[in-house]
């Protein structure tokens, strides 16, 4: 498999760096081409402006609007459309962040906002039907995803009940919303919690864990969100009220 | 009051740019102060990285650490003591953006990751207990905070039980694990569906909505998210096994 493992600590010394050289070799002894997008190595720009579509000085910025023309015109920034050869290439994607504010480091959020620009990400509709692709379909269909994760708190607090707000739940924007969105298999989350208290032994067994992770990467089962046209959705997208009667919160999203 | 709106939309001219300046006028005529953060407007770099802590360039940066030093000897970036000069002068704050991705775009991600910095928003103990000041309590305690969002999916499809996810969970990470967690006091977020294929008069109407929304500001009712220190948790901070039992997900950090 082509691999395309987007990286955005700033640290390359910290665990985070550790785990990612440790898991690229993994990939790479297992026969898989590696790509890696540093973020923070890169100099990457997060932030979505008018200069990402060549967009006139003085014209109102509609974003998606914009970002369509600029992409099917392909005048988008060259960082960006370097961003989506790689992602055209890779058949599978690794995610690496820590955890801030419960979510992902700006580097990284900017990286979706400004990459995946519609036409390419979204808004693209079925030749057959007419539906806009996503949730399940779209151009990254095929493509599977592997989030990996470092986050101080410990354990405990990140699970159903925690205070913090269970850890799939919080990834959910990342990997139902905008992975599973695009088309993409999102595996489950490969979290490592108390990741600011952990002893040598500790981390060399978090490693070892996320080795393992890697070589299932090929085959393991994604999350079963609901796929759009699984026919679980109402014509305002709203779950079907017998499907989980009752329920509500992301949970109702997973089969 | 002194407000404090926090803005981060690259394009003055939308729906958001109006709801801005309608909204500041409104919180002048009802005799508030208002100062603007206006991020785009700003240049406001959102990376975290070694520079905004003076950290030495060959020392392993630990951010945590690093910013905490950095604030406790004043050596922040300017930009970032700015906004927390800000922030200290303001009894509540508006923070207003479009969902991208379904969160924050990456300038105002990076506007909490850089400001919120460890001594100032988190890790700061109670004189007396000894105990972190987080979730209802912190150095933020009593100001209010009010997220004002556009998002282009319609209504239904972010409610319980929306394909997108609800809106109010969606949110989460920020209402209550950011600003709830610095001890401010959220108040339900001001939503704008449908935000792309709005007519004239349903943006007037919105617009209406906000301005009784912020003449309400210094006074509603909060989310009445559980506190640390109310007894609720365990040890761990996970939810006590009588409080809404067998429940998960979001809402049951809501009393």
């Amino acid at each position: 498999m082509n691999v395309l493992w987007i990286f955005a600590h700033p640290e390359p010394r910290s665990l985070s760096g550790t785990l990612r050289t440790d898991g690229e070799r993994e990939l790479r002894e297992q026969g898989h081409e590696v790509c890696v997008s540093d973020l923070y190595a890169m100099g990457w720009n997060p932030v979505v402006d008018r200069e990402d579509f060549a967009a006139a000085e003085g014209e109102r910025l509609l974003v998606a609007a914009a970002s369509e023309r600029a992409h099917r015109g392909g005048t988008l920034s060259a960082d960006i459309r370097a961003e989506q050869d790689k992602l055209r290439w890779a058949d599978a994607v690794v995610l690496q962040f820590p955890i801030w504010w419960n979510g992902m480091p700006a580097i990284l959020k900017g990286w979706f906002d400004r990459v995946f620009v519609k036409g390419f990400a979204y808004g693209v509709r079925h030749p057959d039907t007419g539906r806009i692709r996503r949730y399940g379909d779209g151009l990254m269909r095929g493509k599977r995803a592997l989030v990996v994760v470092t986050v101080g708190a410990p354990e405990p607090s990140l699970g159903p009940r925690g205070v913090h707000g269970d850890i799939d739940h919080l990834l959910f924007p990342l990997t139902h919303s905008t992975l599973f969105y695009t088309g993409m298999s999102a595996l489950p989350p490969f979290v490592v919690a108390g990741a600011d208290r952990m002893t040598p032994g500790c981390c060399a067994e978090v490693a070892e864990r996320l080795r393992a992770r890697l070589r299932e990467l090929p085959d393991a089962a994604p999350i079963a969100f609901r796929a759009e046209d699984s026919g679980d959705y109402d014509e305002n997208l709203v779950l079907r009220p017998d499907l989980v009667p009752g329920g509500t919160g992301f949970a109702v999203h997973v089969r």
